[in-house]
């Protein structure tokens, strides 16, 4: 298996799908829809869908089935991502080397694109159930709906304990709980959300998702490292804002080098758990070391 | 029946319920919760779980068992407002006579309270549904979600287009099509949900989304009339905004007058829609007569 073939197959398909919603019209809403569509195809690792379909695959071929809920992960980061940038939060200019929705917009607009776009997730896969005749199915897909919501909140409130205590310094407990919530949620909802649709053991849904916690940890402090020493032009966004800010990070906590080292034991022990699982886990290994070695 | 009493016995049990939610405790993320539960408890007159509850009641006498919607819809309603009165929006100060949520806590709190509003009301009801053994029962809640989710998608549009053509001279199509969408449709999708919860036959649905459609233009209306000419005491928010922000409204594109006529027919309209429909319908009919005669 080529990794980086796989997972531009992966992109390729995500962004196929992506294309297929929130088709603009001649409504008028019309701006509003553009710019939902502007930040939902604004570039973007689309890790989060990815990680859904992977962790399908472990136990299902069949991977076409979970494609709304591929959509609609992608669609609530998105709602995330407009909503942390606007002024009365993060107050980014740029995301992704393109200018914020805020900013190519307007600040009115970036609320309702963010609030539209939960919204749009949550109608996506509320209609694929509704119109889902096998019961099973049908209760898969309500468990993995309620996943979905449970690591929404999460997310909300992880994301409040960062803008609460920016400036401040926290304790390596509340750092934590802040990343576990802020980005470790909405990474493990996917990875347990395609183990569910696919009719997986508890047993191994309880195995993806600590899987899910290291790695969602390694894409903090990763995220956090990139803050610091990643290249601007590469990153598409400003380099070290996170210490002008204030901001309490693994990096600016614990040291460059700490960082490093826990970064590089946490991806060895998320590798550990995925690497006998099955002969589908080679990508989600990969997987792991893509998160790690990553500039952008 | 004294309405009064009724109205009022409705407003207890909603208000006894949604102080079950949100319950803040020691948590890091604390101040979010009592942020939410600040607009959430704020007063306001419940009309959309009241109109949820009351049409289930045409149909079955069980009302408790839509609780957790009647719950909802109020989450959502509540998080409508708080994100309209951002400085990105309204930039409104009061509400309810009380400071806005940002006001009394910051933007970033504001922005969240309202996001997690509004994924508390799904994550309630779809718990509900994952609960849920009876396929009769579950498949009329998911339907009852839909209508949900299609309902605050809409409710989103109306509010852009309302923001979109502040200041601008618009067409009376234009003007109906944003309050169809802005305030009709999280007021028609209670009566709808509250029917599809009991159960009730397509042909009842549709009369009762009739009656909801010209019961919420009559509410738009009538809050033309109070913005215009409303006593800012009982009121609570300030007087004559919308001409001085160049709003379009009932009253600023068809004169004082013309508004008052069009809200006593289109509620003769709803009171004929519903009039005869069974001997529950009653408190139906005071409501559309409450809805005119209000004062706040």
């Amino acid at each position: 298996m080529d990794f980086k073939d796989e997972l531009n197959k992966y992109i390729e398909v995500i962004n196929k799908e992506l294309n297929k919603y929130i088709v603009t019209s001649e409504c008028p809403e019309n701006v509003l829809n553009e710019s939902k569509r502007y930040s939902l195809l604004a570039g973007g690792k689309r890790l989060r869908p990815i990680l859904l379909m992977t962790s399908y695959l472990l136990f299902r071929e069949d991977v076409e089935r979970c494609y709304k809920y591929a959509v609609a992960i992608e669609m609530v980061h998105t709602f995330s991502l407009i909503h942390d940038d606007l002024p009365g939060i993060d107050n980014d200019d740029y995301r992704r080397g393109k200018l914020t929705n805020h900013k190519k917009y307007n600040e009115a607009t970036a609320i309702l694109a963010g609030d539209s776009l939960l919204n749009e997730a949550y109608r996506i896969i509320i209609s694929d159930i509704k119109s889902t005749d096998d019961t099973i199915e049908k209760n898969r897909k309500i468990d993995a709906l309620y996943e979905l919501s449970h690591g929404i909140d999460r997310m909300i409130a992880g994301e409040y304990v960062d803008t609460e205590y920016e400036g401040k310094e926290i304790s390596g407990e509340y750092l934590e709980y802040m990343h576990e919530n802020k980005t470790g949620a909405l990474i493990k909802a996917p990875v347990k959300m395609g183990a569910i649709l696919a009719g997986a053991e508890q047993g191994d849904i309880n195995k993806l998702e600590e899987y899910a916690e290291k790695i969602g940890l390694a894409f903090q402090i990763k995220d956090d490292i990139l803050s610091e020493i990643g290249d601007q032009e590469v990153l598409g966004k400003p380099v070290g804002n996170d210490r002008e800010r204030g901001k309490c990070t693994y990096v600016t906590k614990y040291g460059l080098d700490n960082a490093k080292k826990m970064l590089d034991d946490i991806t060895e022990e998320a590798i550990n758990i995925i690497k006998n699982y099955n002969k589908n886990s080679e990508f989600l290994i990969e997987l792991a070391l893509y998160i790690k070695n990553r500039n952008k």
